[in-house]
This record gives structure tokens, sequence and C-alpha cells, in this order.
């Protein structure tokens, strides 16, 4: 057997399987050189798409992390009415979590022990590297009233009220529970989502889920700002991961927000978009540059040189999308978006399935998504987009160390 | 405007747009470099995800190349009944994907033009690299009929014969052609497939399309194999990019072969392979591996201890699938596979509607697919799988030169 090259351990180093003799020893230094190779939050962009992120911290990562290329995204409904047996899930999907995002199979020894037994890992992700693997949970409004945790239901938390244009599919939209996993090869979210829905069978299932194939966009100020698929760059006013400011008043729940459980978490808005792709391509470029407030090659706003100038919002049309959703026009309302563009086939009529699937973290879902997706009511991109995918999540703070779990501050400190 | 990082020119950099000053002649050099960086078939693994593919050569590309990571595949219907319309397309889609293969925009000076016109391309991959993005067309056998061409339709290219088990949903299935984008970067590859959708617009329309997100073969021996969703390596002993030999014998069209104008072509079957991939997370490790007929940690064939050591068929149980599927148990019968493992959401159950996106070329569809496919009719996965959606193309020469275009041979010697 031989040690993968390139940065990170290979994941099938970090096994002890198949008959060959690496020693347990060696392959547990190895991950931990992985996960000290990109902190969470603080490790350099360029650490490769290989590296682990840092599982504990008190956030959990796929937040303010550099976004990963790739995504999926699934939410979960609760099966089981015992809490008890959703608390152990929570444990045993936290130390599935754990191994996986340090680039490690599930279950100990992988699937090395019994061969009368499913394997505790599908393998399909063995060799591969951890590839900045994050998996990040959050709790439905549906799951408090599950389990009868309404009084710890964060104010915050709100049922999303029904916004102009909407066109939702309650099979898209909802969920007891979600988990992001995003990761640099497609092949380890996958993996992960997969591995997470085998543990938690016949305990949850999956309601809907999403793959996205690439960032929309960056909370990395230095790197390019991708393009999302109307042409356009996305995300250029985006808050970084070293921002801590921003993150502190934008992004992460604090002390005196309450409830005490969530400090340190956030607050999740997910939104599939689809795109009328077809009768944007036939808009002229004017138009579709009148329409976003910032030009297509550049991505500098209306009357400005560069991507990065500061809008100067009087001089784009009224209906503009960059001025509808600037931060001035909404009280200050301002998310970190981690969005990433969809394609899933065709719908039928020969049109390409397509579009942005929305993902946006917040302090406060009523002074975050819901300020600015109203006052989206008139933008001119509306004639273009549709909303058919809606769901919010608490996202609780994160695991702090080898003895925590997800969801612990909701469900041990009432018990 | 910044030249980008590392190999390859950036799309970016190749357009003169948004008011920058960089030369064309310039932007043309890079373009050059870029294509020599990458020859067809024989550009050396490592020359980097970024680099660009030769378009010309008497094969398509996209065939004995070293499989890219990501997958776009589209079939289309034509709608129009003139065949000097579609000849014409077949002339616009040769120039932009000439052009896309090599890391530039559609149409000459991107979006630069007129702004009161919609832009020649969609920008989506504006700043992005060539990401050896090859492009592949085929003809379906229902072309031949549509343009009353069945004189000229090959021996080769059969309708497929009903199968063991298909449960094949026609709007999954067929096609009067299809283009296959493979990319290293995926947002390379949806827009190469979506900007030949819009040029084609009146003309084709998309029937349906797929989305790759991992490939399961490698058509390069020394890469690591890669795995499919049930964890297994696939494609050990598949047919690499560099076995002239094998090439010829299995895969390349010859001269004696017929028709000539497909001398140089190929023979492309698509089948939708869904995995049953929660009850297969069920069953033993012992079970699987008997199943596949090699073992799941090594990849090893029963009895052997290494992946490419020579499989002892009789020592696998007689259903096993490597043993079904042995060139040895299909009178020599070889198939270059180039498929992708998929992930579309979830079936409406809760199950992932995931598996296997097959992709098989071939000198001729009766000796190579058709007769492995009878063989498999006892195969042990079929339990865990099932085939949705099936086509069948030829696959044309390559494009030779500026002059050329896709379709010649077949549609300008006639005339």
């Amino acid at each position: 057997m031989t040690q993968s090259q390139g940065d990170g351990p290979s994941r099938r180093a970090l096994i002890g399987w198949g008959g060959a003799g690496l020693a347990l020893g060696a392959a547990a230094a190895g991950g931990a050189v992985a996960v000290t190779r990109g902190g969470e939050d603080s490790g350099p962009p360029d650490a490769g798409a290989g590296a682990a992120v840092a599982f504990h911290g008190p956030h959990q990562a796929g937040i303010a992390t550099p976004v990963q290329d790739r995504l999926h995204f699934a939410a979960f409904d609760v099966t089981t009415t015992d809490r008890a047996e959703f608390v152990r899930l929570l444990k045993d999907w936290t130390d599935a979590a754990r191994r996986m995002t340090a680039g490690k199979a599930v279950g100990e020894g992988a699937f090395g022990g019994l061969p009368e037994a499913p394997p505790d890992d599908t393998g399909e992700a063995l060799g591969l590297k951890p590839s900045r693997l994050t998996l990040t949970v959050g709790f439905g409004p549906s799951l408090f009233r599950k389990f009868g945790l309404d009084a710890r239901r964060p104010d915050a938390l709100i049922d999303l009220p029904r916004f102009a244009g909407d066109a939702l599919d309650a099979t898209r939209s909802d969920g007891d529970l979600c988990v992001q996993a995003c990761a640099d090869d497609p092949q380890v979210a996958v993996h992960a989502i997969r591995n997470l829905a085998r543990i938690g069978m016949g305990k949850v299932v999956i309601r809907w889920s999403q793959l996205g194939f690439g960032k929309t966009s960056s909370t990395t100020p230095d790197a390019q700002t991708p393009r999302n698929l109307m042409g356009f760059k996305d995300g250029t006013r985006n808050i970084a991961g070293t921002e801590t400011g921003r993150l502190e008043k934008f992004v992460w729940v604090g002390e005196k927000d309450g409830p005490a459980w969530m400090t340190g978490g956030s607050y999740l808005v997910a939104r599939r978009i689809r795109m009328h792709i077809e009768t944007w391509d036939r808009t002229s470029l004017q138009e579709q540059e009148d329409i976003f407030g910032r030009d297509k090659g550049e991505g500098a706003p209306v009357g400005k040189a560069k991507e990065r100038d500061e809008p100067f919002l009087k001089a784009m049309l009224p209906d503009a999308h960059v001025r509808l959703a600037h931060p001035d026009s909404n009280g200050g309302a301002t998310l970190l978006r981690r969005g990433y563009s969809f394609t899933d086939g065709t719908d039928g009529l020969g049109r390409l399935e397509a579009g942005l699937f929305f993902l946006a973290y917040q302090r406060d879902v009523r002074e975050g998504f819901v300020r600015v997706q109203r006052n989206l009511a008139t933008d001119a991109l509306n004639e273009y987009i549709q909303h058919v995918g809606s769901a919010v999540f608490a996202i609780p703070p994160g695991v702090r160390d080898q003895d925590d779990w997800w969801g612990r501050t909701l469900f041990s400190e009432e018990a």
C-alpha cells in the first residue's frame, strides 16, 4: 500500500484495511497533521484543496470557512419520537462528522472488522483527501414542535413569511434538520451526506437534497469572485471569513441575543432559486447590466471602473438588483452568502433546470433575509428568476471538543 | 485587468472586454500556448487541470483523452426539418466548440460588441481556465430517419435490444444528437452545453441531460482507479488512452468496417444506472465482495493480492460481476468506459436518486455493449441496480482543421 502524494493523508492511508500493514499509530499521526494544516477559518486560502478543516471550535465550520468548491445539502425529517434515541443519533453523527472531516472513514477501523456485517463506511471516499470537508448542522422550526421544545425556540428563528413571487414546492422546502456538506471534491461531500443518512436510518429520512456544482460567493476577499449562471460576479461585497467585526455584528449569535444555547450559533436561510436561463440569454447585454447594476465583464458598479469600487446606488435604475439588495437600502442588513450554482437536468420542456441554491447566514432572520427579500419585491431580476424552495434553520454553536456533540446546548441543558 | 495565475490562459484574459486594453494579438498567442500545452490523447496526465485539450485530430477528443473529473451530457432532438439549416448549426457548433475547448468565449470579441444585443457568450466561464474541456458529438439512429439518411446509417449503430431488467424512462432515453462535455471544472462543462443549446435555439432542443460529479473510470493506467458509489474501484482494466493497439481493435472504426464516413469514429452507449444505495449499504462486506468478485479496499480479484493482478475467473462465484463482464466471458468483447457517478437529489421516498451514468465507446455496438450486457443478465449486481435510461450514438471522426466541421463526412459527401 502506498501513501498518497501531495498534501493531506489519503483516506485510504488512514485505515488499516485490506491486509496492508500500516501502523495505526502512524495513521493517527497523519490525521493530526491534516487537521493542524487547515485551521478553521484561519487557514490560508492556499492551504490546498486536500487539507482538512478543524471540526472543533466555538462556531461550526462551514460558515466563515473559506467557501469550498462543491456542495451537497440535505434536509431531513425526524421519524423517531424518542428524544433519547434522537440525542444518540446526534452523538453518532458528531462522531462520524469528526472522522469524515479529518479525512477518515466512518467507524473505528473502517470496514475491516466483520465480513458478515455491512461496512461501517460506504467506501467511495477511500483514497480521497479530506478536501476541506465541512459538515454544518441546523435545526428547523418543526423540530422544536416535534420534541416539545417551543419554549426554547429562538425568536429569531421565525417561520418565513410568504414573499412576492414565491412559487414554493413543498417537496423542496422545510425540514426538521439540515446538514450542509461542503468540500472541494464533490465525491467527499456526497459520501458524507450519504453516510449520515445511513447512520440515521430508522430515525431520520432525507426530505430533500441539493447538489451544488460551483460556488457563487467567496468568503476570501482576495480570491477571484465567482460568477453565477447569469454570468455575473456574485458576492463581491460578501462578508469575509477574516472580518471578525462583521461576523460578530451580522452572523454570530451573541450572548445578549439569546437564547443562551444559541450563543456562537447562527441562522441559515436556504432558497432554491430557479433561473429562466433561456429567457435571460436572449436579453441584451445592456439590459442585463441595467438589471444587475454592475457591468458584466469586470463587475464594476454602474459608473465605476472596478469591481470593488464603492457602488453609487443613485446611478443605478431604481429596480436594479444591487441597489435593492445593498445594505444602505435595507437599514444596514447584511448577509453572509454561501450559495452554489445547480443544474438538475432538464425540465421536460427542453429548458435547463438550473439556477442558484442560495444559502445565507445571519444573526437574526428577521433583521437579515426577511428585510432584504421584502425589499427585493420590485427587483428587476424577478422577471428571470423564481424561488421554488425555501427553508430556515437555527445553526447551533460549534462542537467544542472530543466529548461535545451537535445540539448539546439545546438538548442537554434542559434535561 | 490581471492575467490569471498558474497554467493556461484564463478565459477572461482571452477577451478584450470591459474597457481593459489587452491586445488581441497577445490573446491569440495565449490561446495557442494553451492548445500546444495539452495535446489530444498524448498530453501527460500531469499537464494540469487548467490546460486545454486540442480540438483538431483524426478522432474526436473526449474518448481516448484522459478522463476529466466532471461531466455534463446532453441529448438533443432536432426540431428543424431543413437539412441546410441543420448543417449550418453543425458548423456554428463546431466554431463554438473550437473556441470553448481552447478556453475562449463564444463569438469573436465575446460580448464586447453591441450592448443592444444579447451577449454571444453567457459569461459564467469568464475567468476560468480551459479545464481540459472536451466536446464530443454523436448522431442517434433517429437522426438518420429524420433526414432520410437511412442508407448511410452504419450497420453497427443498431437500435439497442431490450435487456433483462431494463426499466427505461423514455424521457431519459434516446435523442437525435448528443454532446458529451467533460472538464475538470463543472462550471466549464455546464457552460459549454448551455451555450450550444443557446446557439441551437429553434433548431434543436435538449431532450434530456445529465450531470456527473465524479469519474468512475480512468483511461490513464498510472492514476488511482476511481471508486463508484458502491465503494468499489471501477475501471481497473479499462482501455488506456495510450494503448494504440487496443484502441484500434476495440474503439476506433477502421476503414474496412464501413461506412467510409465513420472511419476514425466510434460508437457510444449511454445508460443511466440507478443504484439502490440504501439496500446496498445494508449488505455485508463479504456479500458485496462476492458480488463484485473483487475485494473492496485494494480492489484485488478474488484470491489475488493486488488490484491489477490478473483475475482468476473460476475462483469467483458464477454470477460475480467481474466474472460476467470480463472479456474472456464475452468472446473478447472490450469496452472503453468513461462513466460518471451522479446524485440527483432524492426520489420522494427519502432515498438518494444516485448511481452511475455509464458511458462506453466501442468499434461496433453489436460486438461490444450488446454482447456484454446480454451476459450480465444473471449478474448478482442486478439486485442492487436498475437501468433507467438508454441511448446509442454514432460518434463521427474528429474535426481535422479550422475548415472542417462536426459531421462533415456524413452530411457533405452525400451532397
